[in-house]
């Protein structure tokens, strides 16, 4: 039986009691929403680690997708990407690699990963097709679903698999036209093979042997949204719509198989879009955790599309969303550096972190509260430690004047916060002495 | 007669006829919102530029604090800031310098400024007191108006002045407790004056002294909010709300005597409370242009507070503020090097603009709409010069293997847009031979 199974029968598993312990939440309740699957807990059977769970009440998780392309192939750099996103703090990996030996980099990047580990398992099929010198609709369904398993027998967490992409869904798109396109590569993948051979989706037609894979392993889906806008003219537009009821209507299907299944989300989206679409999302798929990418609400700004998506994914998590996908400065440019990774995940914290403000999630608010009154203190060293990232905290300061002082380069002898801890002590004095 | 009284006898006055020309809005509609109050067009009689308008239905301005400090002291490292955020785009520039010779280092920065100035003059009065060895007790009523007049014959068009900080204010801060005091400079050094002297906030007291200045030479109020919170846990208290509340009554006396007022806005704000926070400025002061610092919706993130800001700035612009004050990576840190001042406008613009788009300011989605056509097209060139920051943009491709190429080192020849232009175009061809 798959946890989704056994919580259903009302058993408290291990995975339900680490969840619980590590957030803080009632076991019963925590059950409840693994049940419902409004909580998932990707974890496959080969891959040992502690359990994080993703969804209603929890948290606000954060993944960082790493990985070779083939013209940049580098396993050591793609190492180092991962252990600087487990130390800030990082709760998912997911494997994007698309150039060299991806099986042997994926066992190695797998068994340094201590958090959740997904893939996007079309990637590897056209890479293998590519080496064969083999177009993309030389693809065969088999050769889609040895991948799979391939990868599930390995130890992979959760998988992209972009199944909303179908006839109907593109026929909408076509029909409606967008300034923007395909998007997804999994998913501009599936259009031109889908074209090219004039036949369904093998991910749709083939749900079943998807979902008997997906079982096995006890893997999660990660329903991806392969017609995602990729500009927000085209954000929440009839084709997202309605490739998000085909998700809707597969994720009853796979909880009925015992499945876990979250939902992928947009894209470029505008401010005053976002709430909608978290909203329809846990509407058309029965509150089933919303993985967003981004979103960002403006297109206009490469090289800063961290910022861009800290705005759409804190929004997006306020709202309810559930597991934010981290965008670095290099999306649209280049394959990101490390330093391009390192600001990227800050970036997903901050956004993850305010949104868990906004909705309340238990020890958030905490957080800051600690964090202020030590720089109430002016107690710098405490500061470094609440920081989301030390590291940058004490570098600024390092870099100025005043390292070592009370006080910053900022305002110098004029700080407010120096200024108001004088008057109050003064004042405190005055009121021993009766004078206040 | 100024700006406010002429448009409200129903004149279109040159401001008024060259905002409308640039925002493409309408003179009779910009012309009654001048009349009401709800814009603004900060020009000093002294300071020959283009004017630029803040406020309902216009583009959301921003504005890059500069200036020395006490331990940081370099003029020309400060111009190169005035000119790198004037060629960014920037609005507005404040000069907060604590450290040097003020009036020259004002004058050398206005002589050069050819966007709205504004100063806080409180800071040029404790400099010049501390210049003399005499602390901030010392200050008089009259230094502080002889300051904002040295400023005002200057050229500043406008000037945050901390009316708010009442002994009533004050008194509720005191009573309610706050995890983080009073954290802006003028405000801690308003009610270390007050309360050393034990008397009125004279910028409060003599409030007909100060719109006598500011009425002389056509000077704005940026009516500053001393008692912002600076910490989450502080955000929408007693003590903010009972600040707002007579800034509120301030505006409607400036009005009256023909002054322009802007109101300004915290400071630290968690993502649930920002909307309220915009809406209760709004109703409070009559529709008064909302200029907010931030806000900043968690505490924890130094060296990434243009980040955090760029969340908060953008939330508000959507829900109507008119005015984002930048904030930089060093905030909270040190004072900000050119770097960080490039790093920290571009933030703002990015959140000022998709504040806009949020709420349908003209041209707004036009702009992303033809910024994505170039990307759909992997226009590379376009995409520079319609990106926010063209140079940014194009320094990140150039570090990549595939600069020059088409398609970037991100996917290789896996991009999504080039594999959907290759469907799309198999496609056009074949309907053209009557298959599709």
């Amino acid at each position: 039986m798959t946890i989704l199974e056994r919580a259903r029968k009302g058993e408290i598993t291990e995975e339900i009691r680490a969840v619980s312990e590590e957030e803080g939440i009632e076991l019963g309740t925590l059950r409840e929403r693994v049940a419902r699957g409004e909580v998932v807990i990707p974890r496959n059977v080969h891959h040992h680690f502690r359990p994080r769970g993703i969804g209603k009440g929890l948290r606000t998780k954060t993944n960082a997708n790493i990985g070779t392309s083939p013209d940049h192939q580098d396993l050591d750099e793609e190492l180092e990407k991962l252990r600087v996103a487990q130390e800030l703090g990082i709760d998912s990996i997911m494997d994007l690699s698309t150039g060299g030996d991806l099986d042997r980099i994926r066992k190695e990047i797998l068994s340094r990963c201590e958090v959740i580990f997904g893939t996007v398992p079309i990637y590897q099929v056209v890479c293998e097709l590519s080496r064969k010198r083999q177009p993309i609709e030389k693809m065969t369904a088999d050769m889609l679903f040895d991948v799979i398993d391939r990868q599930g027998s390995d130890g992979v967490d959760f998988i992209t698999v972009h199944c909303g992409v179908t006839k109907e869904s593109i026929a909408k798109l076509e029909k409606e036209g967008r300034v923007a396109g395909i998007v997804s590569r999994g998913g501009s993948i599936l259009a031109s093979w889908m074209a090219s051979n004039d036949m369904e989706n093998p991910l749709y037609e083939e749900f079943d042997r998807l979902l008997e894979i997906a079982r096995k392993y006890e893997m999660t889906l990660s329903l991806g949204d392969g017609l995602r806008p990729g500009a927000i003219a085209d954000a929440s537009d009839t084709a997202q719509m309605a490739e998000l009821l085909i998700l809707g209507e597969l994720t009853r299907r796979a909880r009925e198989a015992g499945v876990q299944v979250m939902i992928e989300g947009p894209g470029h989206v505008p401010i005053d879009q976002i709430e909608a679409n978290v909203r329809m999302e846990k509407r058309i798929c029965d509150g089933a955790p919303f993985y967003v990418l981004g979103p960002l609400p403006t297109d206009i700004a490469p090289g800063y599309d961290h910022i861009t998506s800290a705005i759409g994914g804190a929004i997006s998590a306020a709202c309810g969303a559930d597991f934010l996908c981290y965008v670095t400065p290099a999306e649209h440019l280049r394959l990101p550096t490390i330093e391009d990774v390192r600001e990227g995940i800050v970036a997903s914290l901050i956004a993850a972190h305010c949104g868990d403000i906004a909705k309340g999630v238990r020890g958030a608010q905490e957080r800051d509260r600690k964090f202020s009154t030590m720089r109430k203190r002016l107690d710098w060293e405490g500061m470094y430690k609440g920081a989301l990232d030390p590291r940058k905290a004490r570098e600024y300061r390092m870099m100025s004047e005043d390292y070592g002082k009370d006080i910053c380069s900022m305002c110098g002898p004029f700080c407010a916060i120096h200024i108001d801890n004088v008057k109050t002590s003064r004042d405190r004095k005055k009121a021993v002495r009766g004078e206040g």
